[in-house]
């Protein structure tokens, strides 16, 4: 049996790929397999003999299809157009997170396995007023592209989990940081950006206000919770299957005070407040934090704090060590 | 300019037409038109000069840009496979409800006039636990395939009008009761059934429990609000475009104490308690009352009592005056 990741190429996917092959046969739960199939536009970097990479258009049902067999026990759809990318270009982001993810659920309904299906989804479904924290019965209001098809694709996975098409896990991520390497299309690649650049000696421009909340998770949680996500009993559950996964509610100037303690006043004097509107538009409009009692009764966890998310990131990634 | 009508044809849509043929040129705030279009897969029989029919495919892209033109003020997309007829045919369903409304929403897109355009949405969009009264903030979780697909319609006609594709308005509406004729493939058929069959002296079966509550709105009411959802402007409604339109909550024993006070107690008598599963698992798990707040304040209006409602239907359709 193999499990296939979308986006596996990817910061998120070649990880959660790591850990999977860390994890099998040993992390509780984790459904059995022999293989691991990457769908993504380059190569998975991951070098095992049980991943095999497939480049393909995952919008296109045929190749799709192909892809996903009677052999599959699970399946990651991380594959996406990101926020800022989906909305400077609404036609792709259509094809590639609306028909994407539906050609995807198409297939591994054909598939006939039930196979455990884990979804990326958002705070970007989330937009208009909000209350402090967010419940898991707030509605999504999104006041963007992403938003609304990642709102879609939990309403698809939900809808294909009902009718016993697939075993659906939705987890809304929080944002990512700290990413390593380059900026990406993410309206909030900021939020790796003001940490990573500073720590290599990089200035770095910051879009929003200093007192804009954010809802962080450190990839190391994000990548723990998404295995997590595949190895949880669908039954468990319950009948709705999205989830508010763990993170940090952090203030861009706390965020900044942590760098400050970790890598020192020479690199947080190199963030430079630069607003975006663009930038603001969209991630202003996201929730600073979220309800995750459920997902936490289910055995998600979290970060404890972001002086230790920058931490791991320096001490994995940085080489940089000026505190 | 013209307007366009999918489901023409039906019962709403076909009242529609009429009340917007008897409003143009008098009704404040509806665009200018000198035309209607209705998109049906049979003719609309409402019989003007200024209605025209066309039958086709509304998931085909390139037939549904051929009937929306530049010159479309406005378009109510109407049509729908209903919730019953979605649960028992999930491809149907996806086709022509998701997949058209899509079309429709592309080619309106590709007019480039900005057309007004009225979606009817359904407390279908509902499920789960749920307060007594539902708030426009509650999330959509919806039990049925016909809710998933009504939901994410909600998202697409908002996301157009965020991009201004579209200047859309999305109407949720209660279930409408008295329906005429004959039953459809809605689960909520009933709720017009058990009181227009026993007018007509014809038994009638009942298959949920009497205490449950119904959100309903008479057939004159409904087409008064869709008629004005084209007419209010777009900025009044502001940026988030989903409406909670008004209704009355009743529960189903509360509907025949109605039916016994305008029909008699042998129009009651002929309603037999008969539950069926298939019907309570879709029905009872929608809501039974909304807050309508905002409808309200833009100007939509609901029925005074549900005595009126069946009074209403008596005396235009039934012929029937047992009391």
């Amino acid at each position: 049996m193999k499990i296939i990741v979308t986006g596996g190429a990817g910061f998120l996917g070649s990880r959660v790929i790591r850990a999977l092959l860390a994890g099998a046969g040993r992390q509780d739960g984790l459904p059995g397999f022999d293989a691991i199939v990457s769908v993504d536009l380059s190569p998975c970097p991951v070098e095992d003999p049980r991943v095999a990479s497939v480049a393909g258009d995952i919008a296109d049902p045929g190749f799709v299809r192909q892809v996903v067999g009677a052999d599959t026990a699970g399946i990651y759809h991380l594959a996406a157009v990101l926020s800022g990318g989906s909305e400077a270009d609404f036609d792709l982001a259509m094809r590639v997170n609306l028909d994407g993810t539906r050609a995807l659920l198409e297939a591994a309904r054909a598939a006939g396995t039930v196979p455990r299906f884990v979804f990326t989804s958002s705070l970007a479904v989330f937009g208009g007023p909000m209350p402090k924290v967010v419940p898991e019965s707030l509605a999504t209001m999104p006041a963007s592209t992403y938003g609304a098809q990642k709102a879609i694709g939990e309403l698809l996975v939900n809808d294909y989990s009902r009718k016993g098409f697939v075993d659906g896990r939705v987890c809304r991520l929080p944002t990512i940081s700290v990413r390593p390497g380059r900026p990406n299309s993410a309206a909030s690649s900021f939020a790796s950006g003001i940490i990573r650049e500073p720590l290599a000696g990089i200035p770095a421009d910051c879009p929003v206000p200093l007192d804009t909340r954010m809802w962080l998770s450190s990839p190391g949680a994000a990548v723990a919770n998404l295995v997590h996500a595949m190895a949880v009993e669908g039954g468990r559950i319950g009948p709705w299957r999205t989830l508010n996964l763990p993170g940090l509610c952090v203030t861009v100037g706390e965020m900044l005070a942590s760098l400050e303690r970790v890598g020192g006043s020479g690199a947080r004097a190199l963030v430079r407040e630069a607003p975006d509107r663009r930038i603001m538009d969209i991630v202003c409009s996201w929730p600073g934090a979220f309800d995750t009692s459920r997902a936490a009764a289910l055995g998600f966890v979290g970060d404890s704090d972001f002086d230790s998310v920058v931490r791991q990131y320096r001490d994995e990634f940085s080489g940089v060590r000026t505190a």
